[in-house]
């Protein structure tokens, strides 16, 4: 059960933990943070996203909260836990944001320490910028949450992860085993930013910007990427982006074909099948 | 010079004529309509988009007006020049909002009466829904407006047809010839437009909406098309828009292989170039 008493702690205060604290001070949880920045702290506090910080990781500090949150790269999030799970207090849940589950949630449980619970979660939202200077309570209203629990998890924990997500303000709460989110995530997420960072590298567009509609403008909105942050996602799930790629570019493959072979009636199915395929993405 | 008295026609009372003519009427101009469906014409009077319109095209309504604005397909387009041009009051200025300029204006210019002059023109704006009923006056508010004028056209008439551009709303108006005007609308429109479509045909996406973040509904916003119109101006358009899928294939293939590769440092430079480059894509 996730009472008005449990302290929660954000590991990673950037954009999403930064975002998540401000969502969890707002419904009036006691948050603090552990981040490497003084000045993110600083910031947080200053502008009532968390009531207290450290750049310090230490067993008096982390030992004192219930429900830890890791907003933190993968690889970095796998390394905390290996070296500092000694510090988390007893029965605490710990859940994340990371965009990647295969890889990370079987590895972790599998050195996790017996009293301590890891369920996974995603919310599917963010922003094209970085850092808890740009977090905001806001981004997670109406989002969608997944949860990735395995067979390590029990269903209270799971419960309490989904809870976390409706408070934060999720509306659409899914269970997806950690392989299915990865796939899903390829297609609709990774899959995205590999086509808007393409766009971008066709030409020095600078002086395109005097001509151009929305339609370039929503295509590379995501083009404002994290370097570090993804390229490490794109490789932990290599796989099935690569299967999510192809499965793209064979599409594209076949419009391309049409278009060379005035093949109006493969072009227009194409786009009876997109227009009526996106009404399902309408925001009611 | 384009003054109040002026009386403009739109002929074809879609989503862009209608637009058009609710813009135009509510800078206050007589404005005029002729369009195939009495439906539409009704609509567009009873809602103060039109002051009047008819749905024959007779020489004494279409000779009365001063400006005639083209909102029609392609090919209908020049067919209507070829049969009706003769209804024409001398000294007209004829415009269009036709996404495409190469395949048109050179042959609307040939085949035109030497007494009235058409000077192509491209709003670059719109909406993923069709006609009059979804029109409004403001899609201009601020777009990009580029005009296409050749050695055919007077100083004179290339200025009345940029202001008509600025009274729409338009802030940006630019000078193009019709062949930049193709490559360029190849890239960053009819490119981004493939792109949309294709990632919307990959999958049966309907059960994914509850997974989804912001960025598949930014770059599916515009599979949502006319597939009529498109398919014409994508095959009018074929040799440049080739050229730009293959460009984008290009690069996105570059972006595979690395993930493929686990090129860390190819995938870094891509997304530190296009986060570079979408900044200077940020509306002021």
């Amino acid at each position: 059960m996730i009472t008005k008493d449990k302290k929660i702690l954000i590991v990673g205060l950037g954009l999403m933990g930064g975002s998540y604290a401000a969502a969890l001070t707002k419904a009036g949880f006691e948050v603090g943070a552990v981040t490497r920045s003084q000045h993110s702290i600083d910031f947080a506090i200053r502008n009532g996203i968390i009531r207290h910080g450290s750049i310090e990781i230490e067993a008096g500090y982390v030992g004192r909260f219930d429900i830890i949150v890791f907003s933190l790269y993968p690889k970095t999030f796998t390394e905390w836990i290996e070296k500092y799970q000694k510090f988390f207090k007893s029965g605490a849940l710990i859940t994340d944001v990371t965009g990647v589950k295969g890889p990370i949630v079987e590895k972790i449980q599998h050195i996790l320490r017996p009293d301590v619970e890891f369920v996974a979660a995603h919310p599917m939202c963010g922003k094209e910028v970085s850092g808890v200077e740009n977090a905001s309570a806001d981004i997670f209203i109406g989002a969608n949450y997944i949860v990735t629990p395995t067979e390590h998890n029990t269903e209270e924990a799971i419960e309490d992860c989904e809870t976390l997500g409706r408070i934060l303000g999720c509306t659409t709460i899914s269970r997806l085993t950690p392989e299915y989110h990865d796939e899903i995530i390829g297609f609709l997420s990774q899959l995205t930013h590999c086509i808007a960072v393409s766009l971008m590298n066709c030409k020095d567009s600078k002086d395109l910007v005097r001509f151009t509609g929305d339609s370039f403008r929503d295509l590379t909105r995501i083009a404002r990427i994290n370097d570090s942050m993804w390229s490490e996602l794109f490789l932990l799930n290599k796989t099935e982006l690569l299967k999510q790629m192809d499965l793209f570019a064979s599409q594209f493959s076949r419009m391309r074909n049409a278009v060379e072979n005035g093949d109006t009636n493969t072009l227009k199915e194409m786009m009876k099948i997109s227009t009526e395929r996106r009404n399902y993405f309408n925001k009611i």
